[in-house]
């Protein structure tokens, strides 16, 4: 999968390619549908499989593309990553936290089968996600797949991830300034975006401090870019485009980029990040390609 | 920890110990309260810290006893254990799965703090608890560590105790034979109890096949046991004795122990069973007198 990926259908053959690729991965690494517990099962795989742009695999593998990792590594990684984004989306659209319908296009867990089920369906999503990151074939050393699943818990956990989704809750509402906006998407979506961007490049090689400097502020621009465009999405597009409930932000009251710079200033930052995360990887030459059509196609997205 | 479990107060003495090591490691592993997201925190803390029996710490020290694993190793396992315990008790008692008030003698976390923020410390302990199993300074080698992971990730998983859980869902007011009710336990309850008995041995040594075999039927005799006790329990203590609410499966039309055997039979099965896992660890010697006070304990205790 290290194909030209600097031409507009190179791109496009290798987007297409790495979300077969880690689609495979997902429905091989989920329990199948026809084991106990069924209906837990079925609802797993109605949560992950068969939708999602996939950003953060696509990170995973483009990251990879930099040091030619391996692509069975590359698919657990990206799995798991997906799957603990799977989770927190589950989770995200219970009644108790952002109660919403629709997502990916299709009635949200709690809706199809029920809100049990549901906390259940993110609940074991998370434990397999780290079970994906030890498994034996990804042939990856286990001190490094030991320092991956660190990588990934640190970024799922109150420090990261989890951490921003309490401070979004704590910020309905409130009048946050620029400052702590931008904290709070470097937790909820900045931190798996981070991991992301690090699983794939350490699926290559243990990374020398200059490396990780670059991909650390590559992933922080992407990171930023990728809400500040969910925010303009939200503000402009509707809900059929988005495959989720559109304008959700301003009839919660919630602070987002739009509401604090505006739409043009928005759009304008957006497009400042996007040629910060280019600036990131200029010293990785083509090899790197992958990475800046990613950011292109972040911060350009119509949902 | 390795001192005369086998006297009554040296039993005593080595589960005061083990529980106040355990109480600082997990005060250690949690985020600080003062660190923001402060209310998450906060949250998280009281739902692991100052309470609770701690039978799978006290589990994995157990079965370190047998091959002098170190203290260190032992309680970052007890802590990644005791967190996922933690979580699952915050989840089980939200209202959409059991609606419970009372846990550990004190507030649910959801009815302390409010239900988005419990789903948020469940999520978030799980993540910290492979994240404590990640500690370098747990003096265990990467790849025994990475074992380890993934046996705690398949034992929250939902081929264990999520498994459990949903199984138990789907039997409120079915009617489930001995084998259906025995099949639920050893997910819901059994399988973290089983993954504590095999941390606490993997922090000492690489173990043996028969080694595996007999501390496997040790944690089934154990895992059995202790849901049997808590049918009883449920059926026949109050709520000030438990901790908990009492009498909340009959209420729910669940299926216990209680229900299918009725009292009498159930405390004899809950005997047999403890001599089951006396048997089980025959072999070991004094260095077991740890897990047969264990399993003494958790068949006799009154909460």
């Amino acid at each position: 999968m290290s194909l030209a990926a600097h031409s507009v259908s190179g791109f496009a053959t290798w987007t297409a390619q790495v979300q077969a690729t880690v689609e495979a991965a997902l429905a091989d690494s989920l329990p199948s549908a026809a084991s106990v517990p069924v209906r837990l099962h079925e609802a797993m795989r109605y949560a992950v499989l068969g939708g999602g742009k996939r950003v953060r695999p696509l990170l995973v593998f483009a990251a990879g593309a930099l040091f030619n990792a391996p692509v069975t590594a590359l698919a657990q990684a990206a799995a798991a990553v997906e799957m603990i984004h799977a989770y927190s989306l589950v989770h995200d659209d219970l009644p108790c936290m952002d109660d919403d319908a629709l997502r990916r296009g299709k009635p949200t867990v709690h809706v199809q089968y029920d809100q049990a089920t549901a906390l259940l369906v993110g609940d074991a999503l998370q434990s397999q996600a780290f079970a994906a990151l030890t498994d034996a074939a990804s042939g990856i050393a286990a001190a490094r797949q030991l320092e991956m699943v660190r990588l990934l818990a640190y970024a799922a956990s109150s420090c990261g991830m989890c951490g921003g989704q309490a401070i979004d809750l704590d910020s309905v509402g409130a009048s946050l300034d620029l400052a702590a906006l931008e904290h709070m998407h470097r937790l909820k979506t900045g931190a798996l975006l981070h991991a992301s961007v690090m699983l794939g490049a350490w699926c290559g090689k243990a990374l020398q401090e200059a490396d990780m400097k670059a991909l650390a502020a590559y992933a922080d621009a992407v990171g930023l870019a990728f809400q500040v465009v969910d925010d303009v999405l939200d503000a402009t597009a509707d809900s059929v485009t988005l495959g989720k409930t559109a304008g959700k932000d301003a009839a919660d009251n919630k602070p987002t980029y739009v509401s604090i710079l505006g739409l043009q200033p928005s759009l304008e930052l957006a497009e400042r990040l996007r040629l910060d995360a280019h600036a990131a990887v200029a010293s990785f030459g083509a090899a790197a390609d992958p990475l800046r059509r990613l950011a292109d196609m972040i911060v350009q997205r119509k949902n």
